[in-house]
């Protein structure tokens, strides 16, 4: 028997798109301008590929201008770093975002650091990150996908400040991020990580589990208090013979015990999944409204 | 019964101001450079020039040039900005330094940022903790007193890997960065602070303690976890008619009904707080070194 409520990011984050749209109109019409995003992408990754035609297939329906590189796996750290100069000095780019992974004889760090602080949507620049980290400072963008996790959460009315949280994961683009978030929010937060024992013994005295681990399976319903709120950020292919691909996609989280604990679940897919897209969109805008001094 | 091992911070200072001392005097036969910190002190609050004595006493101590300016408590911001300009470009000058708090009328972000990162020996640029959040990133420069916690817990062979550890107090300066570093050293952190309901039920089941909130007597015997290490970052003056000045200095943690549970404590004072000095001290000489290629 089913009984947590389905925390719905399909629904969220087309309600975002469409308030992002509105934005963008309003702006459109009132001076003129249309946010840009250029987005880099090396080498011919099929999923890194998908990725990018979903973000400006994206930004296309919410009327966002989008502009495309795309390098050759070999090419040089230097040629990366031009472009992104570029786009750094482009008036009509708002956003730069460079697709990860880059190919292994660059260097990320070097690579993201290059992107302007004002255009840097992805929220990756440790500039950025020190803000978040910050009491009393503000980061200029927030990373996507962790803001698509504290979006949910505001959007489904639960309540963060005095709950004790838990993040399984600590990667500077998921889980440590969110630990921020969500202490910035009064929450009192642990990050249990690969070195973490018996981490069941911490997530089951959470209000609100996010898991970003990466591990199917993971997070069982017993380690879950019942009453819980899940918001499972995993997305982990799984054999499955009746799938046309052979594999289907599932969280970090067994959902269908999770179900019978939590009071409320994101889905894997249609929940975490589609907020990230939406907060790109979300970032972008925000952005050229700051650029343009635009409220 | 005292069953605690004293953690002795007076001890272990001496033996790191040794080594810089001898580093130090390596450093100049071998390339003749000496060190050198500017300390920048506002306005005339009594605490904050006993500090800044204190701190130019100690590189005095190692063979570190001192440098200071005092300004009066009504100067502007571009004064201060002026002052800092001058020793990001002073060869002699390895670290700056700028005593907090700042006058009121002064934006502490705006001249902090405004240290070159390579001086910050502080550790409290914004990019500087976002390196100290990040995954594969490491902070040119680790803030004095959070240094000091993981030295004490490194020389006295705690491990901290795998181990949990509880972080109460979460400010810029000592709680979260010492989250951070428990967290990089691969233990499971969890950040307590003043939204947090029930610390206790989360501190008695940490391995390692650290108490930066400022409160007295704040945590009791009940709180830890037989056998666990604590570490008391505190320093609060609470009244005493026995003592000359009408009060005496205490730390977070009810020492004595501390030592019957805990395997190890830092006493306040003679824990924590002489550790700072040494780890401004060391960061400074690591700058110089830095910064001269000296290894
Ligand atoms: N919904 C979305 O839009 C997005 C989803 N994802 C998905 O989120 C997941 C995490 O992504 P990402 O953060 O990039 O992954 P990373 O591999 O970079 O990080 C995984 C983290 O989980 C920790 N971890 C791994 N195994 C365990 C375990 N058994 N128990 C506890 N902790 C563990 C690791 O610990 P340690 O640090 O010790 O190694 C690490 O911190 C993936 O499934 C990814 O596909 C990612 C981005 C966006
Ligand atoms: N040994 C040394 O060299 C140094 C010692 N210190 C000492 O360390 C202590 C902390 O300093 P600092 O970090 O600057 O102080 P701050 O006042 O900046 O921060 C205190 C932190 O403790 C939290 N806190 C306050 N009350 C409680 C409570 N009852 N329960 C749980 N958490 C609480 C606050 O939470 P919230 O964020 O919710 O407000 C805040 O995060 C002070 O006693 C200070 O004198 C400081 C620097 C150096």
């Amino acid at each position: 028997e089913t009984s947590a409520k389905i925390i719905d990011g399909k629904l969220v984050s087309g309600q975002i798109k469409d308030e992002v749209a509105a934005e963008i109109a309003r702006m459109k019409d009132t001076i003129g301008i249309v946010p840009g995003l250029a987005v880099i992408l090396v080498g011919s990754r099929k999923d890194s590929q998908t990725y990018v035609r979903n973000k400006k297939k994206a930004c296309k329906a919410v009327g966002i201008n989008s502009y495309e590189v795309n390098l050759p796996e070999d090419c040089t750290e230097e040629e990366v770093l031009k472009h992104i100069a570029n786009f750094n000095d482009d008036s009509s780019v708002h956003g730069i975002l460079v697709q990860l992974p880059l190919p292994r004889h660059m260097k990320e760090e070097n690579i993201l650091n290059a992107v302007s602080i004002e255009k840097d949507v992805d929220g990756f620049h440790p500039l950025n990150i020190g803000r978040l980290a910050m009491q009393g400072r503000d980061p200029l963008f927030v990373p996507c996908t962790p803001k698509g996790c504290m979006e949910l959460l505001h959007r489904y009315d639960i309540e963060i400040k005095g709950k004790r949280a838990v993040v399984i994961g600590r990667s500077n683009i998921v889980g440590m991020p969110v630990a921020l978030l969500l202490q910035k929010a009064n929450a009192t937060v642990s990050m249990v990580h690969s070195y973490t024992k018996n981490p069941e013994q911490i997530t089951s005295q959470a209000d609100i589990i996010v898991s970003a681990a990466g591990v199917a399976n993971l997070v069982r319903g017993s380690w879950i208090k019942p009453g819980a709120v899940v918001i499972d950020v995993g997305i982990n292919p799984v054999d499955d013979a009746e799938s046309p691909r052979g594999y289907r996609l599932v969280g970090d989280v067994r959902y269908e015990e999770a179900c019978e604990v939590a009071s409320a679940i994101t889905p894997v897919p249609g929940g975490v999944g589609p907020m990230t897209i939406a907060m790109l969109l979300s970032n972008t805008l925000e952005s050229a409204k700051r650029i343009h001094n635009f409220k």
